[in-house]
Formats: structure tokens, sequence, C-alpha cells
């Protein structure tokens, strides 16, 4: 019996960019990116300010927009901590991380939250940054503020706004990533009302467990207090962004927000309600598609690499294994050559760690499944190598372990390592 | 003041094959690997057996030799567990891992274990087995066996049979590894004795932290108690080959020996004495040369990246961040392109961890030398990115960082990563 991909309970995803009610956008070109490129966005509540969850980077170098996103939400609503609250817009730069940029790139940033509130007619405390490129280097501050006036002007509630917000956001990305899905929830008059859950995001390069990797963007017209939005946000971050691998480096800016404005006009979900757990798995979805999208686009990729496990003690085990997959230069550089060499498989997995400790695997009980082929089961199977050379040419390669210990499984995204991400990474700053 | 680099206190190491008193080696080519090279060798002692410490992969999926060695070494000194007791010989096989080949592999193992032990008349309890290369393929169990005989007839006690057996343990290496000191030890009657610890190994891909990296043959006429011995191995593992990444990947095989024949004539020295500090150091300093050999020979690489970290809050820490940096694929290709981007090396330091927990790190407090210039105090320095550019095509290039918390300090050694790495790797196996 050949291992079958994993069954997994989520509902329907379109990769469209569908802007959510209560939100508009727009983008210029500030002058940040050399390439002149489109540099600058700006999103916004329509209305009163919108509940955020919000997840950073856990790498101890922290960029301005994250330092200055955290306090933002920490003063909005001081029981989250930083990591939920309220905001009524985030700006959106591309080409400049303003990292490891010293109390100058505090400076900066907040004197572009401090320009963006104004230009807006609200608090500088309600607003939030994402921003990514290279590391180091400072914004020009004079640049960004002289193109908001412009910018504000012309905020727009359209699905063209947030396409453009997720081409703005881009740097080494070859494509932007969009991703929605709608489900229905109940107005307080009972009668039904269609939410819709929506998600832009970039990559494609310094990706890499151990959190929120890289920067997305995820709105819902859903009601949702802050502190259970915060709910919906965590498990959707560690079973799609913490599964995601590209280069096994974390960026100094990685941020994901998750933005709920209301709009839709049905009603707020507790907590541990059928409603909120529905509308849990869309954030899910809709995370999962973009982490597959990032991962399928990472830099110099030329398939999507999908690996599940099941059979492990738990599912953190699960995880654990399958990022360790996804995470093997000699696993990655195996099947850009479209070589099924799977053991390079198993002793990624053997390498799979959960903080300092091992998981539980042995060689004996482990069984690994290859494009839909099974070629090891405690020991070497007889298995057509050219003919799984042939499936492995395609968009995606699908890498499925069972450990034989317990019944935890969970999967991991990341993509082949090419000739030209190294092309494209010794020659970016210079 | 600019950063210099790390005072090391060890003594001086020739890069050259010397053989220590007691030991004789030979290597053929019996057909193990395709490209018709030497791939069997043997090291046996003179008289009686050695003295042996050994480290072995932490990887959860363990070669037939790696469990071999241990069982037979747990066998040959109850309480050193598998870490450390005698040894007559080790059979080396190249070109084939003998890994995740299920029983099969370790009925394999054991019978070229016994025609060894046959062959020099010896318990076959008293051989240890070093291998290396594909992972899942079975060893010509049949073409060894034939080819000892004719082998251990012209095992020699020289130089020149150290060489052969550093080449015959390569796989993609594009040169063999040695390394040689000496120091003097007192014999009973209190006369000096000039000892000698000499060193082999191989890289040169799936190398990386977490223990004994790839294989090393630590040889030393010296006489020492298998337990003193494991306490000279254990922190040479640590700060050397622990402390040493090509790619992330740490093998099912990876195995270091050291063997002390007692053949200089020299006594044993007791845990703690001076003398055993010395000769601890002479191990260090043979195995640091190693493990930058093993780096500068990465699969694909142009240049030997050493990271010195300073000012930690203690050497764990200085060790784990200095690991973190030359592990960082961003890093390793902003150094094979020449580019003094330091940005990559402080975001690459800020994702530290010592298992679970963060190091002790702060953007404001650290300090970046980028091939002898300071780049980063708190804040970007002003520098001469062309000037420093050239300072880096070079066939080393030192990375130093001050942390400013502690007095910790340590170093790691890697390598760049170039566009060859990928081409090696994305066509091994087929």
């Amino acid at each position: 019996m050949a291992l079958e991909p994993l069954a997994l309970d989520l509902p329907t995803v379109v990769e469209r960019p569908v802007m959510p009610a209560g939100f508009r956008a727009a983008t210029t070109t500030a002058g940040i990116k050399s390439s002149g490129r489109p540099d600058l966005g700006v999103l916004a509540t329509t209305g009163r300010p919108a509940s955020v969850a919000a997840a950073f980077t856990t790498n101890l170098v922290r960029a301005a927009p994250v330092m200055l996103s955290e306090a933002h939400l920490a003063d909005s609503e001081p029981s989250g901590g930083g990591h939920w609250g309220h905001a009524a817009a985030v700006i959106s730069t591309s080409g400049c991380a303003n990292a490891a940029t010293g109390p100058d790139g505090d400076a900066d940033q907040l004197a572009l939250a401090e320009a963006l509130a104004g230009t807006l007619g609200v608090e500088p405390g309600l607003t939030l940054a994402l921003s990514t490129g290279l590391i180091g280097t400072r914004l020009p501050v004079g640049r960004v503020q002289a193109a908001l006036p412009e910018l504000v002007g012309r905020l727009a509630a359209s699905d063209e706004a947030l396409a453009a917000l997720a081409e703005q956001m881009c740097t080494t990305d070859s494509r932007p990533k969009w991703a929605s899905s709608t489900l229905e929830m109940l107005d307080r008059d009972g009668w039904p009302r269609t939410v819709t859950i929506s998600g832009i995001a970039k990559g494609v390069g310094m990706i890499h467990p151990r959190m929120a990797t890289m920067l997305a963007l995820l709105l819902t017209d859903a009601r949702v207090d802050p502190g259970v939005l915060h709910g919906m946000l965590s498990p959707a971050v560690e079973r799609a962004w913490n599964q995601l691998t590209v280069d096994g480096d974390t960026s100094t800016n990685d941020t994901v927000f998750l933005l709920a404005s209301g709009a839709a006009g049905a009603t707020s979900p507790t907590l541990a309600s059928p409603a909120a757990a529905q509308l849990a798995r869309g954030v899910m979805a809709v995370a999962r598609s973009l982490a597959r999208q990032q991962a399928a686009d990472g830099e110099g990729a030329t398939t999507l690499i999908t690996c599940q496990v099941s059979g492990a003690l738990d599912d953190d085990e699960a995880r654990a294994v399958a990022r360790a997959v996804v995470a093997s230069s000699l696993v990655k550089a195996a099947i850009h050559g479209r070589d099924p060499n799977w053991g390079r498989i198993a002793a990624a997995a053997g390498n799979a760690r959960r903080g300092d400790r091992p998981v539980t695997l042995s060689a004996e009980r482990l069984a690994i499944g290859l494009a839909g082929t099974d070629v090891f089961r405690g020991r070497p199977l007889d298995f057509d190598a050219a003919a799984i050379s042939r499936l492995m040419d395609a968009p995606e390669v699908l890498l499925r372990l069972d450990l034989g210990v317990g019944e935890g499984s969970g999967e991991a995204f990341g993509c082949d390592l090419s000739e030209q991400y190294v092309v494209e990474n010794s020659a970016y700053s210079t």
C-alpha cells in the first residue's frame, strides 16, 4: 500500500487578489528601489480602525518597522503586549529593510508613521509598518513623505488596489502572491453574510521556520475581537509560515498582520465558537496557499517541494521532520537534478530536532515515498529510477514520510536549490 | 580600534601526513567506487591494540559502520559505553555509505569485520569501520573480502601509507586533508620522548555542526588510557568539528576516531596532569587544522570563511553565533560574490540559538569586522566597499563579531556557496 497524500480539512482557496470590505489601498514609486518599480504602498481602513493580530520575526536583530509596529499595537491594546490591538493603516516600503540602521533608522520609521497619520488624519499610534529590502541602508524619508499626500488621495477599495499592493511588496519575487476564501457568518438578525478572507505576501529569500517568515498581510471583513483574532492567526503561522523554508535564513523584518474590518456585517464570534473555528480554518487555508506560493517562488526555484509526514509521535514531531527534509541543501539540490536520491531524505529526516531533543525516529520503522512511489520501508525497495525522475520534473514534488511510531502528522514547504539561487544572492548589494 | 583576530593558545601544526609510531596502513581499489579510484583502506596497529576514543554522528539514521564500531568499542571496554575502548584495526570503505540498507547492510558490515579480523589474526570485536559514499546502496562484500589478503600483506608503517589512506577516504574532496604536530613527553626514566599527533580527514558535503561531522582519523604514539583519551577528543570535536559547516547537513556516517598506540615510549599521563593538557592542546590543534582544510575544500567552495566571535555571554554562545553566521546561505552567497553585504552577517547572528533559547545579542551592542575592516558598531560605519571586496578575494575571509555583553569567545569554519555546489549535488547518484 503506497503512502497517500495527507487528507487536509480546509476550505477552498482561489489564487486571486480580492479586497475584503472595509479596506482601501494605493501604491506609488517613491524612489526607494533603484529599479524604479513601485516601492511605497498604503493600506487603510475605510471606517474605524480594524482589529489586528500580528506575528513578528524571532531574529534578535529586529528591523525598525518591526519594533515600531509592535510598540504601536501594545499602545493601542495593552492587554495584547504587542501581539494584537487596533490599526487604521499600514505603510509598506520595499527596497530598504530599515534594519541594523541604529537610532537613526528608528527615527526614520517614526517620521514615516507621523507623516502617514497626519495625511490620513489619525493618531500615529494607529499605524503599522512593513518593510523589506537591503539591510543596513537608510530610508529616503523625504521622498516618501513627499509622495504620501498624492498616494493617500488615490486610496481605492478595489481588487486592483490590493493587487498593486502585493506587487509593491515584492523584491526578488518573480510574481506577486495572493489568495482568497469566503464563508458565511450570521449578522445580529440571524441573516447570512458572506465574509471574505484575503491575503497577499512576498517571499522569496531569507525564509525559514521560526516564525512568521517574510511579509504577509491578511485581511478579512469579519468582525473579530483582537485577542480572538490572534488565536486564529497563531495556528496559521505555526502550520503555514513556520513550515516554510527557502534558504534557512530568518529575516530581520518578517511580519504577518491579520486585520479584521468588521465591514461584512456579521457578528463577532466568541472564542471557541463554531463560527470562530470556521473562520480560523479560512485563515489557515489562505495562509497555507500563500506559504506554498512563496515556496514555489523561492529564489532560483524551479519546483515546489511539499513534505508530508505521518506516523510521528505527535504533530509537532511530524512538522519538525517535514521541516528538516525541505531545509536540507542536499535534498534540495537532488530534487533540482530530478535525482531520486532518497538516501538524502532519510539522512535529513534523521537530523530533525525539536529544540535540543531528537525526534522519535528510526530507520527500521521509516517509510519514504517519492513523487507517488514508495522507495524505502525499513530497507531499500526496488523502483524504476528513470520513471520517478520523470515524475519529479513537475511544478510540485511530494515527499511522503511515515515514521511508524504514532499518530502525528504535518507538512512543510520548500523549493529546490539551483545555480540561479547562488547567482541571485552573490551579487545583490554591490 | 578595529576588531583583531582572536588569540589562540595552540601548538604549531604542519599540513603533512606523518605516520606516528605503532601504526601501519595500506589501500587498494576493490571496485566500490565506479571511478576506479582507491576505495578500500586498512589501518592497523603494529603491536598490541591501541586505546581509542570516538565521536559518532547524532543523525537518527545511523549507518552500519557507525553502529558496528560503537558496539565493538562497548564490547572492548564496557565502561566507555561505546565512546572509548580498544582496537587493533580500522577498515575504511569509500563510495558506499552502507547507510539505510536495513539488516542486510548490518550483515555486510559484520562480514567485512570478520574478514579483516581473520586476515590480521585478531578478534572481530577489535576492529572498527569508517565508510562514506552513497546512502542506500549495498557494499560489494565479496570484492572487498577478496581484496583483503593482498592488502593486509602490504601494510606499511610509512608516511606514504598514511597519505594513501587519506586519499582513499576521499569522495568529492578535491584534495586529501592531513595535519601533524609534535610535543615532548617523558618516559618512565624521566627522559624526553617525541610524541606525534597526526590526523587525516575527508569532507566535503553533508557537513554541519552537531557532532563529529564527516570522517577523521587521529593517531598518536603517546600512551593514553581510553577514558583519558576521550577527555582529550571531546573538546577537540566540540571546538573544531562541531564548528564546521559546509551545507547544513549532518551525515549518517560521521565518525572521528582518535587512536593512541603508546609506541613513542612516553608514560601515560593522568587525567588533569600538565602532560595531558599539553597533549590535548596538540589534539585540538590537529583537529582545528583538519576542520579548516575541510571547510576550505567544501563542495564548490572558493574560499574558507572563518567567523570569530568575542564579547559573548560565554564561550558556548560565542560558538553558537559563529556557527549561525558561517551556516547562513545568504552570507555564504554574498562572500562568494565578494560582496561586503554585512547586513546578512548581522541577520545571521540574530538567528543564533542554543537549543530553543536565543543567545544574548542586540544590534545596539553588536560590532562587525569584515576582512579586517570594521563595518558596523551599533550603527552602520562608513567604509570603502570596493576596497573590502578586493580583500575578500582571498583563500580565507575572516568575519569578526563582538557582541559586547561578556567575555565569551569562539570561532566557526565554513565556505562560500557557489553555483558549483549545486552542480555537484544535483547530479550525484544518477
